[in-house]
């Protein structure tokens, strides 16, 4: 089969892309298409990460990265690498050199990052799904954004490997879908396993979490709520955390930006590389956590995840709003985008502490933009979170 | 005339520089060549700072620079715009996107910063003269690297029209020349001033600012040091400030860092510029100085000063070694950088904070590699380190 020319029309592709990999003729993923964020490694490509300098000191894999071979083994067309956020480090996908991708559900607004050019690829019909990662919410904020099915899995679900590191503590493997059954496809393929049509029995709804939330989000995602909970048939208010979500920023701050410069920092001291002002103030700040303040987060970190687990019994779900707000509008200053992190960051940083799946269900819009609900289950739970969206889908 | 091609053998020009002037015919420097740091405008071009984001996000300039102009109009044929560190942010001259020039008489060494492209033209005898601007060092560092004259002036005595802000206080335009009689003939066209054949009565040997200097480099200098002693008839042991040099550079960090976030805190902000590493470090830095570190720096100075001003009687030098090493080898870790800094700082901050001139004499060598000795006057003594650094040079 000759490869047919790159839709871009969405800027989601990386401007030099080529790596393309047929798909095997059988398998269950045969005739759908993907693209994979450019920290996927492409046997014979470089891979870039987000940053030119990046790609300017580093040789072609020798390996193509577990997830994109398993996919294209099961029948999937790879058809090109996509935009991220510098080093994965950033989560609304704006990107002043690699180019901010166009959100297809909300033009002129961020379509969320650092999975951008997936989101966005997915999101305007470019291909089927796409691969991307989530570390702090970087599936989980483009799939809201943009309108798509996003699961950030449990923890070690997926295979890394061949996949950049950013903070391996939290790193995981996630994807994109439009549609929930292509959505269940890829999930059946990447976890290894058949998506049962299993439901949960009991749903938590995070009332901490949806204060968080602006007025118009919390009052978009009610009906949905309502529909899921008469769906389980039980649920109960509830709250994330024992202490103000608010107060947690800093210290998933502390353990990713201390992971991260472990494992970039050695890169940045021999390359000086040319990074966004916002991405460099970040590492700057890791290399400046100390001791103290890691051990203080991860005491924090401990007391937070040990009460997720009490909530999180067998067959439970907690329901909260993926993120606070609609997709941002484009071109924000520094200033003010710092503080919609702090607010995104009361959301994502939890179940990225404790390694467990959250699932963003696309089900709302406020003023035409796209919201969603999210579904966080005990590790282990991909599979159930998975069926249920089919399920809820469907209706 | 024909426009003739650029020889770029030292790395030392833009990229993309296609800024020519044709000098006029007649004029005091008719016949000569020279370039211009890319932080001169020149009326039509866009002046880059040696930051593609700082390029891409300004419009041509719609004047030419006040010493370009000037030295155009005195008969000197402009061929180009040279490397800069980004943004004038670097002592050593590396630049890992624009590339670091070549240092034409120390292979495999750093040219200095930030008016590297500048020196190297000069060194590898590419242009007779060019322009520079010294903030902290900007032009004595890659002068006493490269092996050629150069000074900082007085602070405000040469116009900063069209040039790229760093920081106010401590902005001046300065250049460089292989050849004395060059230097000389330059100056007296951008000082607008006969230098006339004074030289200084009595000269301060600053024993402090030796000690700062390798053993090497202050073996290298002594020759020098009795030479001009002799020469100058009368001299003595002082000190360049009256607490250890070591102790100041926290200080000019604080009040430069601060002025350099007024000047561009504001761009960064809105446009997330990407930024090497280590500049986006000295930036935030900048950002982050309090009022009371900036009242305290600025204390200090204003007693560095006075004691500066006290040696510097009418006709008074005070020599120094201008850099306290020869020219660094390229490619340098991060943290092995800042060590130098360090040092440099210890030498060539209190002339930036007196304003007073300071002339960089290439007068001696380490291994082959050029060291350079320092005279600072008095300020507005311009025209007398000139013509003396002339009568040396015959010598």
């Amino acid at each position: 089969m000759r490869r047919p020319p790159l839709d871009d029309s969405m800027g989601a592709f990386c401007a030099d892309s080529n790596a393309y990999l047929e798909g095997s003729k059988t398998g269950p993923l045969a005739g759908l298409s993907f693209a994979a964020k450019d920290i996927f490694d492409v046997a014979g490509h470089v891979t870039g990460g987000g940053s030119p300098d990046w790609k300017a000191t580093h040789g072609p894999a020798e390996r193509t990265a577990w997830a994109v071979q398993t996919l294209v083994e099961a029948g999937a067309t790879m058809v090109g690498k996509t935009v991220t956020d510098e080093l994965t480090r950033g989560i609304l996908g704006e990107n002043f050199h690699g180019g901010t991708p166009v959100n297809p559900r909300a033009p002129g607004r961020v379509p969320g990052g650092s999975s951008s050019g997936s989101a966005a690829a997915v999101a305007g019909g470019l291909v089927d799904f796409a691969l991307g990662s989530d570390t702090g919410g970087s599936v989980r904020a483009p799939a809201a954004f943009c309108g798509l099915y996003g699961l950030r899995p449990t923890h070690g679900r997926i295979p890394l490997d061949g996949v950049m590191v950013n903070a391996p503590s939290l790193d995981t493997v996630g994807w994109f879908a439009r549609e929930a059954d292509v959505f269940a496809g890829v999930g059946a393929v990447l976890l290894q396993t058949e998506t049962l049509a299993t439901r949960p029995r009991h749903m938590v709804i995070a009332d901490d979490a949806f204060e968080v939330a602006d007025p118009a989000v919390q009052e978009a995602l009610q009906p949905v709520v309502e529909k899921i909970s008469s769906k389980i048939g039980e649920s109960a208010r509830g709250r994330l955390a024992p202490v103000p979500l608010e107060s947690l920023p800093e210290h998933f701050g502390a353990i990713q930006g201390w992971e991260a410069w472990r494992s970039y920092g050695d890169w940045i001291d021999t390359v000086d590389p040319r990074l966004g002002f916002e991405v460099a103030v970040r590492f700057l700040a890791g290399r400046g956590v100390t001791n103290e303040v890691l051990q203080a987060a991860r005491s924090i970190r401990e007391v937070m995840v040990r009460h997720l687990d009490e909530i999180l019994e067998d067959g439970v779900v907690v329901c909260l709003p993926t993120m606070p707000f609609p997709a941002p509008p484009r071109g924000l200053r520094l200033s003010e985008r710092r503080v919609l992190y702090e607010r995104i960051d009361s959301l994502v940083g939890i179940a990225g502490w404790a390694g467990t799946p959250q699932i963003n269900l696309p089900l709302a819009e406020v003023d035409g933009l796209p919201v969603g609900l999210s579904l966080i289950g005990p590790r282990g739970s991909d599979e159930m979170l998975i069926s249920f969206a089919r399920e809820l889908a469907s209706l």
